[in-house]
């Protein structure tokens, strides 16, 4: 079943421009991720969060990308990191584009 | 800015494939909605709760979209919704097909 996953953690930057510069690199790495359909990236200055939606075509996927991801971002400092997941509802998803 | 919003309320169902039959004009409804670019469909009956992610092209669209849902859920009896609101990095976005 597909799963959708929402990730969200403190950021002081880069934002916007600045951030798709920096994360060029690994956006081109997340787009190969296996079993990712897509994943939106989100942001926020104001509140100083940044993070991301992600579209997986399993559970598993989605569960596997979560203990990767939450390590990498580890690995980059951050910590505070709120994981959401949801499962998806195909038929009606496929409905309004989002599948 | 495309601007990402996550609705979650708590729900008795339908879910699955009740929830496609039961909703599928309303899908068929929220399809043709100013700016949705994709609605994914979101359930989960073990914590009794539904609730959807959508991409909108603009924030405005986003916010008039949460103002007519939250009355439509209103309507169904819904309260409890939790509705969060994240803008998106269009650039980082297009590379991992999110946008």
């Amino acid at each position: 079943m597909a799963t959708l996953l929402v990730f969200e953690f403190p950021s002081e930057g880069p934002f916007g421009d600045e951030a798709a510069k920096a994360y060029r690199g690994l956006a081109e790495d997340i787009s190969g991720e296996p079993g990712l359909i897509w994943k939106v990236w989100t942001e926020d200055p104001d509140r100083k969060v940044a993070g991301g939606a992600y579209l997986f075509e399993t559970g598993e996927q989605a569960r596997a990308y979560t203990q990767k991801h939450s390590t990498r971002l580890a690995g980059f400092g951050i910590t505070g990191i709120d994981v959401r997941s949801f499962e998806v509802n195909e038929a009606l998803s496929a409905i309004t584009r989002g599948r």
